[in-house]
């Protein structure tokens, strides 16, 4: 039995990246802005929640599958676009393309990802994709990626709008994390101490993939500095509505807390709006997804879907995002964590520890069909 | 004075068992589902009330009394089922079944148990024996059980509903707890740090003691893979009345929080509805078995006893299970850390300390007839 | 400068306290009922109430005393009857009877005080005495009592109504603890790791001064037995206006929650109502003397005094009291601890540190006339 | 990268401080009144607010200008009178006055500076000055400060409203903090392990500047001896009027929670009234700067700018205090942390992080323009 096997839940996924990547890297997956309370909140308000058990009824068929953006998704859950996955697994992008594939859920690529669009297609041409995209300086290029995505088969274009400028993650301030990581005295030793992860790192470098052709990478580059040069902070919902029209498929709208932008992105046509503060990572004190999610739910009123992103780590948790109107969850630390510790095996975990969660929740509860799931089953007790 | 004589309170008898159980074991007691939400709430919801006290009334002689299921009981309390108790001290289940008779209280005998329906049945006679029973697939052999509880002389019959599939408890699928113990490495470090019991181990060694004849165990088996294995998941209300219908005495039936569930439990002729949550063992972010109780009282409407069972520490728990509408308790935990403590002695204790602590808040709260306590001994400051 | 001087705060006095007792007294002191959560919220329901300064006031000349039970006292405070004060320090009633007379405060002897009725009187002659009396089942030893307590010139008889049978305290059972201390190895290095208290306490040895002549004192014997043997349980309203009507002076009735018990005190010719829960010592889970406060101050509607006991730790507190309708507090433990601290000049910082807080609080509020105290001082911020 | 730049919060540059400082002196800036509650609450009830973003705005052009009390100022900030500036670092109040000037803002000199109100302007004459009052009891002497500050061309005049007597700071009465240092053995060794501090501090001896002239400072005192020396505790509001009509220039009243208090500064004339609590150091137990805010911008309705002062620690803090209606913040401590840690330098790190951090706020929050915030950016999730 191997220390995966034995990991009972995502926490323990995490404490397994924890120990596998140098820690400035694993500050850059788990933190979030500020003071970190919106970070928190994401997941302590899901957790609050409380559902109700039905017992006496025949569970003994169970199905957790959903339709999320026009296709069948095994599970309700969607990898959620995260930049450097590469970073964190050789070749990480594709490790988490496949575990999506084989779970039988959708795979969302980050613009800033390591692999770039044609990599992570080519090598799992079989996963239904998505490609985020950021709102960039440069509308040419954004055109070229666009352009590129459709190439090579994405299906859905989702626009993540949540990221005018990056927001300030103190820890990466103060570990003063760059891409590539700069060799400051304490970086080498935190990196000495994480042999495995060195050598994974030493046979895949670094860098931002869709950027190579664009923008030639030289030094070292802080995220931060990274977006203001790149990301254009005057986009309004004009420039979004253009870049929209120009994909030929769904478009989801990712990064929306309140109501009012909600109703607007769905009134640009938008598949499905993506509740979302980013994991906590762009502004602190804001609400936290799950408190969001209420008054976006009934903004969108059945014109979209809604997928609420941030702070899932059971399948409680999932159950309680479709109780309180989401169709499915995005999920990005959860399955970094897996990444981390271990691979494509380790998303594959991450998976496999959701929809065993859910299926068991789905037994005790009484409620054997997922899409049955509504608000009857939260408890206020 | 020994230890047990110190011990003032079950959170010190818990410190002993902690003492003498190897820690595999002494987790799979302690432990709950996922993050062990609803396994705190249960005792803290319970803590969370007030009881406002009286004073200037004769409480020199003072009874905590009461008829349970059609039986007079001397303290509101039965021992709750549990799987298992013979792997806490040699013949667990007797000893816990002496110190109930020796208290004036019923005992109820796991499916799960390690020591047979006869065995407990014949080394016990004197004490009112309740049988708790899953559903199980083979529904022959769930006949057989039944037949063989009441040619035992079990007066009361508990179906548990709430275990259509048995919960993820993390610290176990972390300890890859088994039945009989897997030697790992970690488990045979801890057994060794755990000498006496090992001795009475050796002893006396585990089995499932009720499935010996029907259900050859062999090998290493989890309590998940024991249950997916026996227990059935589509029984619904249909299947328990049938089920019940085969007993000759009363029925209670365990494991209830909606209102509805009970009234259900309740038309098909349950004596007593227990609402409980499993120790918080099944599903984690359910509602506490305290915040559950008003709710059941209400909707069983005095048409059978109620018992609450779930995170009952302390005499004022009892009353104020009381005050809630609750006819009595159940308490899990509490004996079997008082039974892995000191054996039968230590079963004592927890029972004595039930009994003194609720006598001195009978005489404090200047209720001296626990049977006339009801709501206004809550207070809301 | 002395560790005294430098003591800021009461808490301050407290850590003193537990650096010189041997650590079963201090617990002794410290400890409450059960789980300790009614003395927590003792002291944190008046932490969390929250006072409104007001500025541009006239306060260089400012005045905290108030009339009690029929004298002026200098402090809005009184020094509770606390048992065994002579264990904590030689001759310790004196010390604090002492320095209550120095502050002009009033000072009340426990029935189970170390030295009895008349040491204290021929010791301090010049303290406004009271004299606190338990309901015992010698009605003829009660009558001694008082008569003795009349003839050493107490002039206020306290009648502490919440000791029906004596608490678990958990700390007290858990260390065995007996008066005399019973020479266990822990209690004997413990003792040894206090030598200046032992120095003391073999000067001083410890017995239940008031019943010497009555109730010979052979052995060791838990305080709970104590109770036992002597207190009775079966007083009831009209045993206590039985015994009041003995005493020509007034008569308080200390320990009351319920505005109904108050009620009833009033009427039987209760000059003040003190609102106590015994500090915690008694029944866990009761209303904090603070919460329960406001009710009774309703329901003795002016027909009597009201002193609020319990968890007051801070000059704020007081005036939180006096806001809540209170006319003046006890404390117990917080003379203690200056007590064990230091003796008499302990006591005496004690009452300086609470002086010096109420005046200071007086000045920043800009109400230099505490008697004007009332509830507009109190803020719901 | 040094230290500094590393520093990526105010809480950062506090440890820094913490580093440099000898702990008593570093107690002396950081600690509160009594158990500081209110200095906790102070920067906890502004981190509980949250805020709801917008997306698709453009937000590529942000400013944070506004007037303060007929000036424009950089930033919505200014430095709040902190006494013995200078023991911090040498030539502390000059340090952060240029820094302020630098930043665009302004600063208001203590009463109790080290620096005296010549100096200061004679070295930062670009600055934007404030001189801050306290109530004397020697009339002539408070007359002379204002004519200096007049002289030396202080814009506004501050006057201090809460401090009729100065606070108890346990910690400070534990230190037995007093100016000078008192050579203890203990301070000594905290001194011992501050070389650098130390170092500065033999450069630049310790005084109250403004009084050197008037008071001459004779051997140790703690700063409530001080106070309670110079202080006039009996000023009143009639006081407050006379002392302010000899002003000729703006007048701010600092210390001000209740509504009635606000009302009265603004009838006589007040320019701004700043809402505090002296940053928890007065008396504990008082509402919260924030909490206190709404009140006293109702009361105010417009006739005066209203200044939050307390427990500002974020740049979400200056918007959440802008959105409740304040027109601008002062801060004490996170300038004294970043003076302390690096002298100017690390007071403009405090600016330049507040600066940044509420750009990204106002970008992400889409609230390009800083004047146009209001309750609409909070959120009640
Ligand atoms: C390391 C990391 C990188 C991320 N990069 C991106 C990104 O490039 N684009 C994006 O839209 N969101 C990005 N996110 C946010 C995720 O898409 C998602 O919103 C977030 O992780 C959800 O919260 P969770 O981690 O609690 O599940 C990133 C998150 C993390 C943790
Ligand atoms: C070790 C253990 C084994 C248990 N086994 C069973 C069981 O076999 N059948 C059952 O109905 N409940 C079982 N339970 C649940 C108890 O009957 C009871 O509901 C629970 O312990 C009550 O919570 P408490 O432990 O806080 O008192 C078990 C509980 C524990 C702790
Ligand atoms: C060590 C100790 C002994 C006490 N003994 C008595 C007693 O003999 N009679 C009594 O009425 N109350 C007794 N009390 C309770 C006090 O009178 C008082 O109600 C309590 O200490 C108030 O709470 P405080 O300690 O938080 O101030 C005792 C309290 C303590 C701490
Ligand atoms: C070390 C120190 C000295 C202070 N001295 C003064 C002073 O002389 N006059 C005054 O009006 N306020 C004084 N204050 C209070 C500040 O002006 C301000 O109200 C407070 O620091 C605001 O809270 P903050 O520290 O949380 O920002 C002082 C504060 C500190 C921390």
């Amino acid at each position: 039995m191997t220390a995966l096997d034995r990991a009972a839940s995502i926490a323990d996924l995490r404490r397994l990246a924890r120990r596998r990547l140098p820690r400035s890297i694993f500050e850059f997956i788990d933190g979030g802005a500020g003071d970190e309370r919106t970070l928190r909140d994401n997941a302590d308000h899901l957790a609050a929640l409380r559902l109700m058990p039905r017992v006496g009824v025949d569970v003994a068929a169970r199905s957790a599958a959903v339709d999320i953006v026009g296709r069948r998704s095994a599970l309700p859950l969607v990898l959620a676009p995260t930049g450097l996955a590469g970073l964190f697994w050789p070749g990480g992008e594709m490790a988490a393309a496949r575990a999506a594939q084989a779970a039988g859920i959708s795979f969302c690529l980050s613009t800033n990802s390591v692999a770039s669009i044609e990599e992570v297609a080519a090598a799992v041409p079989g996963v239904d994709r998505w490609f985020q995209l950021y709102f960039l300086k440069d509308e040419a290029l954004m055109d070229r990626m666009l352009a590129r995505a459709a190439a090579s088969g994405y299906r859905v274009l989702c626009l993540t709008l949540d990221l005018a400028v990056q927001g300030r993650r103190d820890r990466d301030i103060r570990n003063a994390f760059t891409v590539p990581l700069r060799p400051r005295l304490k970086t080498v030793l935190e990196v000495a101490l994480r042999p495995a992860w060195l050598a994974g790192f030493l046979r895949a470098p670094v860098r931002f993939g869709n950027f190579e052709a664009d923008a030639p990478q030289t030094g070292f580059s802080s995220m931060a500095q990274h977006v203001a040069k790149l990301c254009d902070a005057s986009a309004n919902w004009g420039t979004i509505a253009r870049v929209a029209a120009k994909w030929h498929g769904p478009v989801v709208i990712k990064g929306v807390l309140a109501p009012d932008d909600a109703r607007r992105a769905v009134d640009l046509g938008a598949a499905a709006v993506i509740v979302s503060n980013h994991g906590g990572r762009q502004l602190d004190h804001v609400p936290s997804a799950a408190a969001a999610l209420p008054g976006v739910v009934e903004a969108v009123a059945g014109r979209a879907q809604v997928l609420l992103d941030g702070g899932v780590r059971r399948g409680t948790d999932v159950i309680k995002a479709k109780a309180l109107g989401a169709d499915a969850c995005m999920i990005g630390r959860p399955f970094l964590w897996g990444l981390a510790a271990a691979g494509e095996p380790g998303v594959a975990r991450t998976l496999s520890i959701f929809a065993e969660e859910i299926a068991i929740a789905q037994a005790l509860l009484g409620r054997p069909d997922f899409a049955a799931i509504d608000r009857s089953v939260l408890s206020d007790l």
